[in-house]
């Protein structure tokens, strides 16, 4: 949960793996662009879930849209979503919005 | 991917699940919740994915904010929103957003 006021940004992505190998590079690539998103401006939060099936979602929050874009154009960003789209999923969808409101029982409220 | 055009609305709902046993009907109720969902006014479409440490991701896709919050409102899904807060979450957090814009190379864009 962020402590963050909406409106905020979201960004919705909604991915299924392909058969994945130790030597894909997936693992290690997930987990730099996540430490690599949490040093971006704008950062809010991140969450990721993936069933053992392969599908997964993960998103981030970002003060505004435009830090959310900003973050899609680093150049490592940029690097990383190409070898997802060539090697790591079958199908992805991006989704961007905008959080209207939000609540929860998570600590922070 | 729905076919459906922005905006539309997410329900992003993030959870952290106690410490589960087949007894405590939260599969049960989790796949009718799926199915009733499925047959609300306004509903585009839903995906979910959890990690084995029990965090999960779902996020249901409707045509307005209005059949979202018509959907929380169903008296077989506030139930389930009490067993849930009660029984079945250690932490959870909803929010409602805008989808903006969305992209990605699955079928249907």
């Amino acid at each position: 949960m962020t402590s963050e006021r909406p409106p905020y940004t979201a960004v919705i992505f909604s991915s299924q793996r392909s058969a994945s190998t130790p030597e894909d590079g997936y693992d290690e690539a997930a987990r730099h662009m996540e430490e690599l998103a949490r040093r971006q401006p704008g950062f809010l939060s991140m969450e990721s879930a993936r069933n053992a099936d392969g599908f997964g979602i993960t998103v981030s929050y970002w003060e505004t849209a435009q830090h959310a874009r900003a973050w899609k154009q680093v150049t490592e960003h940029l690097e990383a979503q190409r070898r997802g789209a060539r090697d790591w999923y079958v199908d992805y969808t991006v989704r961007v919005a905008t959080v209207e409101r939000h609540y929860g029982n998570a600590a922070g409220h």
